[in-house]
């Protein structure tokens, strides 16, 4: 096996005491690695987009901390917890909606309050072990999942996908990449078609740049190509990732995935779900309980300065759509993947997830 | 009814012995109309791309034919006939794929054989009659497709369709735009949804712009949020136009056609396919039959002159899709709409297409 099938793309690393990312708005133009080396770098990275995807967003947030808290003089734990909240505060405005900054953050704060006794300078160790706990975590979560999902691939597979969910949005391997990833490793792979993912291109700006960086095969197509592929009989299966699984296991996801579902079924092949337990939130019964977000109508009227739509062109322009739980043929996690009936099994899964964890 | 309800664009359009055009070029930043006066100038429109869709092209061929020989000294049919012939060839070098350039220039050519006694003055009277007559068919044609169409529209419809299939494309009213327009003129129109079409966008640069023009309501969509809209039943049916209709129904058009075909079967909502005769070809027994064009990767790798996606990228870019007849509802026409059988139907229609004509 040659070098080139062992790379995946690091969008988040950690070295030499300071936070590396790549600065994905540039890509697939131009590759610029930023070193941040401070709290307010990071929130500018958040806030600017240059780091996305919601795990890749935590660990960032994580390792943002530590960068704020670094340099505290406190002379003890409640001096230097009104400090730390206001930073990681502070970190949670850059982008507010995502949970993985919120949790991440909450979840050093807990665990500083844990050892709460400690003298500052070891709170700030271990707010920086927390953070590559967090890290490494999310690369073994991401791992797993590409190695259970090899299961479900047969050899010589062409595997279709959606949007971006390999490194550039997780710590590294991802999710529906992963299993892409390592069924490549394993010489499992044919060929990967990567939807372009409308309208903000995920698909070809980041997955196909992804690709080529890790030696997969690939073709970029339009989404509304992936008919095509499949009724020619070129894609053995699909797998996407995840932004939300209800406890039925009807699942949301970047819009065009229920599009991708509909046509696996029609044409009889197996759509798969991959994703990790913090996607699962057994707290909503079904898919109709996730609110979708409906984005701005520039999106789809202009591609950067440029108009593509007359002006005052109304457009309906929902982030996601949810998947049926009836359409997936099963969800790949870090424990092995989830099949019919998902509202027993998800539930088993979620209440022995601490064994892995 | 208001005056705007009665507006369709008509592209190309005749007056004051000259061809006027709008440059679909500049669509939709500018509305740019220009006035041809010479064969070289609708040689060079042709060329340019600024009058596209197959009618439309064959329409404007006509009358640059008109242009280049009106002002030709000739003694006799045959000097005439040579310097005519030379002209016709020249036009049709600008496209020289498409049937309705060559077909329009033939249909000319032959009318001036069939009155060779004439003086020549008498013959360029009848290539302009001649011109006029094609451009007035195409434009009943279409305004037939229309009102046939609106046998299937329900009270308050909502239409979903793609690509751009209206006046830009043909003389006037179009084919699946045509039965929106009518549906809508005649007060049975709620919504059109227009999916923006990838990888060249003639659903928002055009579509959109023509409904703007025409005063239909309508919202502009990704192609892949197509399946969201008729999920959550806010499409009642979807009508698109098309390239080519085998013996068998099996039909060609815009890629992500047979997408919405299949979505439409899943959802149990009708699908129709709207359509001029020349569209059908009982040459071709089935959809097998039809070669499928495939494009450039810069459609799908590049916006202009920025790159979206990296360098390198592999892509498969088919123009056009084959839905099957199994999953058309019904085949729009100028003579009424076809159901299956439609080996059958077709070859009737066909047969019987003179009394129209």
């Amino acid at each position: 096996m040659s070098d080139q099938n062992e790379v995946t793309y690091q969008s988040v690393s950690w070295d030499d005491d300071s936070l590396f990312i790549i600065d994905q708005t540039h890509l697939p133009e131009r590759e610029i690695n930023l070193q941040l080396s401070s709290a307010g770098q990071v929130w500018d990275a958040i806030k600017k987009l240059k780091v996305r995807g919601a795990p890749a967003i935590g660990i960032a947030g994580a390792y943002g901390f530590y960068l704020g808290i670094r340099d505290l003089q406190a002379e003890n734990y409640d001096s230097f917890e009104r400090e730390a909240s206001r930073i990681a505060d502070y970190l949670n405005s850059a982008r507010p909606t995502a949970v993985n900054l919120s949790w991440a953050l909450e979840r050093i704060k807990n665990t500083l309050y844990a050892h709460k006794n400690e003298p500052v300078q070891k709170l700030k160790e271990i707010a920086l072990e927390t953070a590559i706990t967090i890290h490494n975590e999310d690369r073994r979560l991401c791992k797993s999942i590409g190695e259970k999902g090899l299961e479900i691939v047969p050899e010589n597979a062409n595997i279709l996908t959606h949007c971006n969910t390999g490194g550039l949005a997780t710590s590294q391997y991802g999710t529906a990449f992963s299993v892409i990833f390592h069924a490549h490793r394993d010489g499992k792979l044919k060929l990967a078609w990567v939807d372009e993912t409308r309208p903000l291109l995920q698909g070809s700006r980041l997955t196909a740049w992804e690709m080529q960086k890790a030696g997969i095969p690939f073709k970029l197509i339009v989404d509304s190509a992936a008919a095509s592929v499949i009724k020619a009989g070129l894609a053995d299966l699909i797998v996407t990732g995840a932004d939300r699984i209800s406890a039925n296991g009807d699942t949301a996801n970047k819009i065009g995935t229920y599009n991708l579902a509909v046509l696996a079924h029609h044409h009889n092949i197996p759509f798969y779900i991959a994703a990790p337990y913090s996607t699962i939130d057994l707290s909503l019964e079904t898919g109709d309980d996730i609110v979708i977000e409906e984005r701005e109508s520039d999106e789809v009227t202009s591609f950067g300065s440029k108009p593509t739509a007359p002006d005052k062109t109304e457009t309906w322009n929902p982030a996601f759509d949810v998947t049926p739980s009836s359409l997936i043929t099963g969800i790949i996690t870090e424990k092995g993947i989830i099949k019919p009936d998902y509202k027993k099994n998800l539930r088993k899964m979620m209440d022995s997830r601490e064994e892995f964890a």
